[in-house]
C-alpha cells in the first residue's frame, strides 16, 4: 500500500518537459497523485498512508482494505518459484499488511492479467496455492479479474480484514521513549534473493531455510493480533521494503526519531554464514534487505514481561526519540543518520 | 468480476498437455480456478459468481467489492483517450458492478503497474480524472500500490461499496413471468470504439456522442440505488461484456430462460445512423456490444408506474420464462436460443 511521504518535486518541474516514472522514484509519484487528495471524512478513518486504509464499520468494527501488486521478473520468476508458491507469497504479502494494522484477514480478491500464450495450468496452480494458503488464515478467494495482456503476468490482490476500531494500530503511535522491536530475522530474505539468483558458498541446509524465507514468507498475522489485542504496540508496519526505510515510515508519520543499536538487530545463523562467504555486511541486510514481511512495533511496555509469550521471536532494537522522522544507528547520544532508501519501483 | 458457469472442461485435459488461456477461453479458466472454491460462508453472503462479492457487515449493513483492471493496448489506448477520461473510465467500469447490486460506492483502491519510462504526468493526470470522477459520485481513492513493468500500463482498481443487506440484488432472482428492462440505449459504444478506430460516415455530432459513450461511460448509480431501495428488481447486472451474454448470467444465475423482443430493443439514433452507414445490424450491435455499463434487470412490476421517474431511459425488452438458463431472441412461443457468447480475453 501506498505510505506518504512529506516531501515531493515541484509538479510545475514535471510538466515542463516529460518526467519519466524513472526520473521521479516511486515514492514521489505517490506524492504527485496524492497531494490534491482530500483527507480522510466520514467513514474512512485512515486512507493513504498506512499498511491499510481502515473504513469506520459502526460501532466498534472497521474494515481494513489494502492492495499489492506483484509482476512477472519484477517480483518472481517462475524459474525459480512454483506456481503454488507464488500464490502463497502473493497472499502472505498482503496478509503481511493486515497484520500490520493489528486485523484478521477475511477475504481477498485477485486480479490476474496473462498473456493468451499462458499455460493455464499454472494459473489454476497458482490460484490453488493462494487459496490452500489461505484456508490456513481462514481467507476466502471471493472475487476478481481476469484480463488478457502482451506483457508479462501481473497479478493484483486486494485483501480485507476486520479489526475493532480501539485496536487498530496505526503508523503514527510512537512517542519517545517508546522501545521499537521486530519480530523475526530481517535479512534472510534478501540474502533467499541472491542465493535464488545463484550466490552460493552455504550449507545446503542454510541455502533452502534463505530460499524459503524468500520465496514463502509467513505472515505475522497471529502476532500482529496478539501485539493489537493486548494493546502491546503504539505504532507498527510490515517490514516489506526493508526494515531501516520502514521503520522510518514510522518515524515521518509519528513525527519522532529512533536509535537503532545495530548489535542489537537479530541476525539469524544462516544470514551469519551467507554474510561470511559472500562478504556482505549483515547490519545492511537486516537494515535494507526487503521482502521480509516481519513486523517492526513500537511499545511503552520496553521489556513487557510477554516477550517469551510470542509465537514468534521478538527482538527490542532500539529507542524511539524526539526528532523529525529520522532512523539513526548507534546508541543515544552517538548516532548517525540511516540513510538507505527503502526499495524504490523505479529507480535504476 | 468473475461469473461462475456450470460447465467447464476436465481438469484431466489440461493436465495431460499444456493448454494456453486462448484454447481454454476466459469463462472456463474461471471454472477452472473456481471449482475448488468452497461456498460463502460466514460473513461473505456471497462470493465469486455476481457483480461484487457481498460481506455481512452486523446488522443490516453490507460491504460490497469488486475488482476490475484495464490493459493498455487491449482495454485502451493513450492514442483515442485522454489520461483524465481512461482514468474516469477505469472508475465508472467498477462502480457499474456496485450500482448493478445496489449499492452506493465509497472508496477505490488502485494498483497501477507502469514501465519506468512512463511519463509521471500521465499517470498523474490518469489519477486526477479518477478522483475528479470519484468525487462526484462521493468516492474516495483511499489507497493503492505502484509497480514497476516492463510491459504494458495495467491499471486494477477495487471499489467498496455499502448496500443494506436486505437492499442487495442478485443475479439470481429472476422468476418466470417478471419483465426484463435495460436502461440507455446499448450498443453504443461499441458503435464509438469502431468510430475510434476509423469507421466513419455519420455526422460529427453522433461520431462525438458515439465516441463519449465508448471512451466516457456514466455507470448508472443513481438507477441502481433507486431500483434497489424501491425495491423494483428481482434481479440485475451490468452490461458490460453484451447485453445478450449479460442477461444469460441472470438466466443461469435464477435458472430461468428470457425471451427478448428485438422489436423492443432500444436503439438510439446515433446507433441507427452508425448502422445505416456501416452496414452492421443494430440488434446484434445491442446485444452484442459490449462495454456499455448499463444495467439490465427483471422485476414483477411490468409497466410499473416509475418508468418515467426515473432519471435515465429505461425500456422494457422482453420477458421471463421457464427454462434451463437460456436468453432466446423473437416473442414467448416463437423464438430461438441467443448464441453469441459475451466478449472473452482470450478467444481469438
Amino acid at each position: 500500500m501506498w505510505p506518504t511521504l512529506t516531501w515531493w518535486p515541484g509538479i510545475d518541474d514535471a510538466t515542463e518537459k516529460t518526467m519519466r516514472l524513472s526520473d521521479l522514484g516511486e515514492f514521489e509519484l505517490i506524492d504527485l497523485i496524492t497531494h490534491h487528495q482530500p483527507d480522510a471524512h466520514g467513514r474512512l478513518l485512515k486512507g493513504i498512508g498506512d499498511d491499510c486504509a481502515v473504513i469506520d464499520g459502526g460501532g466498534n468494527s472497521a474494515t481494513l482494505i489494502t492492495v499489492d501488486t506483484m509482476v512477472e521478473g519484477v517480483h518472481f520468476s517462475l524459474e525459480t518459484s512454483t506456481p503454488e508458491g507464488l500464490g502463497a507469497k502473493l497472499l502472505a504479502v498482503n496478509l503481511s499488511d493486515i497484520a500490520a494494522m493489528g486485523g484478521t484477514p477475511t477475504e481477498v480478491f485477485l486480479a490476474i492479467s496473462a498473456s493468451p500464450d499462458s499455460d493455464a495450468t499454472i494459473i489454476e496452480r497458482m490460484v490453488g496455492g493462494l487459496q490452500t494458503s489461505g484456508a490456513r488464515f481462514g481467507v476466502q478467494l471471493a472475487g476478481g479479474d481476469t484480463t488478457a495482456t502482451d506483457g508479462p503476468l501481473v497479478l493484483s490482490l486486494t485483501a480485507v480484514g476486520a479489526c475493532p476500531v480501539d485496536e487498530v494500530v496505526y503508523r503514527s503511535g510512537a512517542v519517545p521513549g517508546d522501545a521499537v522491536y521486530v519480530t523475526g530475522t530481517p535479512g534472510d530474505s534478501a540474502a533467499g534473493l541472491a542465493v535464488s539468483k545463484g550466490v552460493d558458498g552455504v550449507t545446503p541446509a542454510y541455502r533452502e531455510m534463505l530460499l524459503r524465507r524468500h520465496l514463502r514468507p509467513e505472515p505475522r498475522v497471529e502476532a500482529g493480533r496478539d501485539l493489537s489485542t493486548r494493546k502491546v504496540a503504539s505504532s507498527m508496519i510490515d517490514v516489506s521494503d526493508g526494515l531501516g526505510g520502514d521503520l522510518r515510515h514510522i518515524c515521518r508519520a509519528s513525527g519522532v526519531d529512533m536509535v537503532i543499536d545495530p548489535d542489537r538487530l537479530p541476525i539469524s545463523e544462516a544470514l551469519g554464514a551467507f554474510c561470511d562467504t559472500s562478504g556482505q555486511n549483515p547490519i545492511d541486510m537486516v537494515l535494507g534487505g526487503g521482502e521480509d514481511y516481519e513486523l517492526a512495533f513500537t511499545t511503552c511496555k520496553h521489556n513487557f514481561a510477554v516477550e517469551a509469550s510470542f509465537e514468534c521471536r521478538l527482538s527490542y532494537i532500539g529507542t524511539v526519540t524526539e526528532g523529525v522522522g529520522e532512523v539513526r544507528i548507534g546508541t543515544v547520544g552517538s548516532s548517525q543518520r540511516y540513510e538507505k532508501k527503502g526499495f524504490d519501483h523505479y529507480s535504476r
